[in-house]
């Protein structure tokens, strides 16, 4: 399969539609505006005036006029022909760079908004949204969404301004119309799909009222599309299996010393027991690590599925090449000295894909840390996070953009027992890139959740592809996205342009396609965990059950702060809990079954059981604090039971030291409770379930639209 | 010494003024108000327009009429005595409640501001100021500050709301008279004091302009304080020192098993090295793990500084009774069943504090986990935590007011080699109150920074005393303060009660005082243990040295979330990082040293003292990834190296798992440089301490005013 995409970036420098030419593209559209006509002469503009109808308001048409009112350009309520040829007179005096007028019928005052499409160099078009006056201007509080949208997207986008109880009516002005800003939007999406050359589009203001919308003033600026296409080599699930799943390797540059990463790296798929063939390059060895050794790939006595390449920059091609003559279809260059070091190594980088695409081999990286492949025992990786004795398997699969960061975290999860199914990190992503290796995990069930450590998106399509993949098997994204704190270096002069940063757009991104989005490295892990180990929840409401007031206190907080409530229980519930918990006992949600846990520990796993029971609780949350072994032990097997059969998400913190309750901690790990040290972390991790449930939820809504 | 506090009740029901009333009382205060007049006829109502000159607003006056405008009781632009009269008739047809006129000045637009005072329960008089129409009705953008307010404070507060740049001109509209707002509000604060029976005082609106500002509207509700006040026993440093420092202490109630609390107690004491002489009341035993037993308190050979009390609720009187009568002069009281149970329990309580008072008797709790003195061996605490081997010493007092999540935090803090002085569980604070001990630690230079667990502040004057003494004595205080989730129960009236929370008065408060609040555990832990262990920043400049562009990233997205700087460095001292990092690295802040760190570690060193020396740096980040040792420990040493000659703030993260550099973990551990395994706790806690370092400069420079 060879895919072709369009280069995003203009052939040619933008070119602002002329008024006429604007008005016809949005009447097109049926994007309402006001009765209005163009003019050349004072005595024209008078005439179209009478034809529409007075009061009029007359604009000034002169190319570079951004600030119209500025200079004299705009006259509102001009009530007589006169009155428009004497304004239209004296526009001219005053405006050198005068084309011409524009005649509106005056609209009738309103709640004003803005709204508008850029295109992204990376997404294509985007649609924004917001208020008008100081809510952009002072707030920049919009919305956005990639095009196009339907009509839930668009509702969904009115709903999450700020500012949008104004659109309910505000000091007793009547509700807006949002069922024709709803429309508005929605066609204005589907503009942008059908002419991709719409660089950015402002409709600035839109008056909204009761009966209807308006768009009073418009802009676009259209740029055409390089109409050379890059031709693209297939991408197939074949060379991300090759990559992640081989069953035999060859080590080129393998070191008979682990003082090198070339002999680490040996080290580490002899050490964590990679079981099919596997072959060392190295024409100064004939026995690397008890392995055979061979001078170059030519020699080789068979065909692996994968290539480790580990030379100096200068050698890489090739190396490749080599791969290619040998039949090798997929290599992990690890090499670094490639696009990452600047123009040069851009250069090199090219050179390279292009010997890989003329021998037929895929690559990882390069400048990648490496590939793990935990359930097959596959650790191709040379950091030092993968000295671990032995790698714990588990439910996640990690992605990272960064081989330093993602392997550190990973040695950090593994130093806690958490499991990994899979390991990746992508490096330059010359060719394989994050979307591949996403859309191959996403079929794959040994990965049931997939955390990314991301830093750019080089192919949206194929993202949003993988994301789609995902959301149909039912394996949540997770993701950190580093660069939010990026400034834009590109001018932009459109409100939405500058309105649409970039890291907004990754929101949109992420939120159009049911990936969840965490703010911080810890929330990234802690997610992961609790969406591996726990059903997902049904709704965001949670019983917590604490041995201290304080405790519940902190709960409640961080759940307001996370968006998730605390309900109360039905009176029958109370009571039934009062009946286990003492007398000066909280039996109410959240629950304080108080320090008598001391010496009944087991009342916590039975009020677990009750409030898993209840049909308004969709999860829980246990907080202990001191609480040692023995009792904590009894309180865990209490929890674990409850959680077992519940079929809803049980989420543990324990703030107190570990080595109060090793017992009971080692229980929680193997029975698959998340178990946090601090409260917010449980919270957190809880929070990332409940998006994950309402992504697909809502992605699963808004296609049966 | 005997204190006299106010009751903070009202004694009757508010009395709103009367316009007559209200509008003499703001005169007084030189708060700019229209000309105006109150008239009781429609024909005096015209007489009072022509006085003042047209046009005018006329107003209804009737009590109990909350929106007047919605009744007609409006009416603006009246420009003859005519329509004035005839507009007063029409009133008085539609209002059946009228009692007569308001005819005021017509003011010019400008821009709409809110402005007032309640009353708080705990903290007196609460000013706010904002933005008037949907800045406050649909955003809630309030500042707040305890009155009186300095100009600083004013001027402050106008600057954080987020309309502010409304106040400085918005759409070619002329900037308001910021300095006339700032005087309204000092006097707003000074009118609080100076009458304290004003429970609530709406200006709403205040029309600013470029040529001052004039309330428009008043609402005044006052309420006397009830006359009757509360005697209150002494309270000095003395009876805090006999609860955290004591020299001689008797345990009531101790029991020579360990399985029970009262023998965990004398347990704890007795491990962890207290050294002066230490009874045992027990009649039962004559000898408890070691030490004499008696049978009463009345036996005791001696009178120690203090008798922890174990014994059921019943029989706690009675001993304190004897403490009392034997010359003791305070008392841990660990017992619960107090006001934390209930009505029952409050009565309890009563009791309890009336028998002290009357024998003179100090109390610490009831319903306290302990107190602990680690530079003086005293452990009088009977949690699980302190089953702790050693219990580390260190410069961070701890205050808790929940004693369960207190001690197990304590405990986790312990398991991680962080040090205190101090820890004390305040209990039901029935006598002794967290101010209290704030205050002592305030003044014991063993506490280097003093973090507090909250829920609620009991006697607000002494709290602020308290910070008044930590800001003398340069002794930073971090809280954090659980119930910002709090539903405020009472029925609020006024724009001012309603949009001046619970939670946000603490935050008035916290911020007037040179607290640092905090919003998650963690951060209470890592920012007192940055500010115990490194001088204060002298600002928000971070310099960030880390060996992987993914890191660098992830840090400069924390640094922005918190507000922190990465400022662009000199080119000379760019040039001199070159010169030590590879040619790939990146040079200019945040620094990317590279993977090279792994053969040339020193470098992170020699990188760390070039950017200490920098004039435009105020604070050093190091963020590693995997980094394991020998490397790690020689990049330790270079850090601490240039740590000690910097004079700056140094943290480090290391998100690798620790088994990989257990040697550079122990060194930068013995050098008291915060080590995080995060990088976003880094940042938090550096901003801990950008926040300790400008209160304490504000609060310096308000006072120089």
């Amino acid at each position: 399969m060879t895919t072709v995409e369009p280069a995003a970036t203009p052939a040619s420098s933008p070119v602002p539609l002329d008024p006429a030419a604007a008005f016809a593209l949005l009447d097109t559209w049926k994007v309402p505006m006001p009765r209005q006509a163009l003019a050349d002469t004072p005595g024209a503009a008078a005439q179209a005036a009478t034809g529409i109808g007075f009061p009029v308001v007359l604009k000034a048409v002169a190319s570079g006029l951004a600030h119209k009112s500025d200079v004299g350009g705009v006259r509102v309520s001009l009530l007589t022909a006169d009155a428009v040829a004497d304004a239209a007179r004296a526009m001219a005096a005053g405006i050198p760079a005068l084309n011409g007028y524009l005649v509106q019928e005056m609209a009738a005052p309103g709640l004003e908004l803005i709204a508008g499409l850029k295109r992204d160099p990376a997404f294509g078009p985007v649609l924004m949204v917001g208020l008008g006056g100081v809510w952009v201007e002072v707030l920049r509080d919009v919305a956005l969404r990639l095009a196009p949208v339907t009509y839930a997207d668009a509702t969904a986008m009115l709903a999450e301004l700020r500012g949008a109880p104004l659109l309910s009516g505000y000091r007793g002005a009547p509700a807006v119309d949002r069922e024709a800003l709803v429309h508005l939007l929605v066609r204005l999406g589907r503009l942008a799909v059908a002419d991709p050359d719409i660089l950015e589009l402002d409709l600035n203001p839109i008056i909204a009222r009761s009966d209807g919308v308006i768009a009073v003033d418009v802009r676009v600026v259209r740029a055409p599309f390089s109409t050379g296409v890059t031709a693209r080599s297939a991408r197939d699930a074949d060379a991300v299996e090759r990559v992640l799943n081989p069953r035999s390797i060859v080590v080129v540059g393998a070191s008979t010393s682990r003082a090198k990463q070339g002999g680490r790296l040996f080290h580490y798929l002899l050490k964590h027991g990679f079981a099919g063939p596997l072959y060392a390059v190295n024409p100064r060895a004939s026995v690397v690590m008890g392995r055979p050794s061979f001078p170059s790939i030519s020699e080789l006595p068979g065909v692996p599925d994968l290539a480790c390449i580990m030379v100096p920059a200068e050698v890489v091609p090739g190396v490749v090449e080599d791969c290619g003559r040998k039949g090798i279809r997929s290599a992990v260059v690890y090499t670094s000295g490639f696009a990452e070091i600047g123009e040069q190594g851009r250069e090199a980088q090219a050179a390279l894909v292009e010997v890989a695409r003329r021998h037929g081999v895929r690559l990882c990286g390069p400048n990648t840390a490496g590939v793990v492949n935990v359930g097959a025992s596959t650790c191709a990786a040379f950091g030092m996070a993968f000295e671990v004795e032995r790698m714990p398997s588990g439910g996640i699969a990690f992605l990272t953009q960064s081989g330093a960061l993602g392997s550190s975290l990973l040695s950090r999860c593994w130093d806690q027992g958490i499991g990994f199914s899979h390991w990746a990190s992508t490096g330059n992503e010359a060719d394989l890139t994050l979307s591949d290796y996403l859309l191959y995990l996403a079929n794959d069930p040994a990965a049931r959740v997939i955390a990314v450590f991301m830093e750019s998106i080089k192919d949206p399509q194929r993202f949003i592809e993988a994301c789609e993949r995902a959301r149909a098997t039912g394996t949540p994204i997770v993701v950190y996205k580093a660069g939010a704190s990026e400034v834009g270096q590109r001018a932009v002069q459109s409100h939405t342009g500058s309105l649409a940063g970039d890291d907004a757009v990754y929101d949109a991104v992420f939120r159009a396609n049911g990936v969840v989005r965490v703010h911080d490295l810890q929330a990234l892990v802690d997610g992961a965990v609790a969406l591996a180990w726990q059903p997902l929840p049904r709704g965001r409401r949670v019983g917590v059950i604490s041995a201290s007031g304080g405790a519940c206190g902190v709960i409640a907080d961080e759940c307001a702060r996370q968006g998730l409530q605390i309900p109360l229980l039905p009176a029958e519930t109370v009571a039934r809990i009062a009946r286990i918990i003492p007398p000066f006992g909280v039996s109410q949600n959240p629950i304080d079954v108080t320090m008598e846990i001391t010496v009944n520990p087991g009342m916590v796993g039975q009020v677990s059981e009750i409030l898993l029971e209840e049909s308004c609780i969709d999860a829980l949350i246990v907080l202990m604090t001191t609480n040692a072994d023995p009792p904590a032990r009894v309180v865990a097997e209490g929890v674990v039971h409850a959680a077992r059969a519940g079929g809803k998400p049980v989420i543990v913190a324990r703030v107190g030291a570990e080595f109060l309750a090793p017992a009971a901690i080692a229980y929680y790990r193997e029975s698959r409770i998340p178990l946090f040290p601090m409260p917010d972390r449980a919270v957190k991790a809880l929070k990332a379930m409940v998006d994950v449930e309402s992504a697909h939820r809502g992605v699963a809504a808004s296609r049966q639209e």
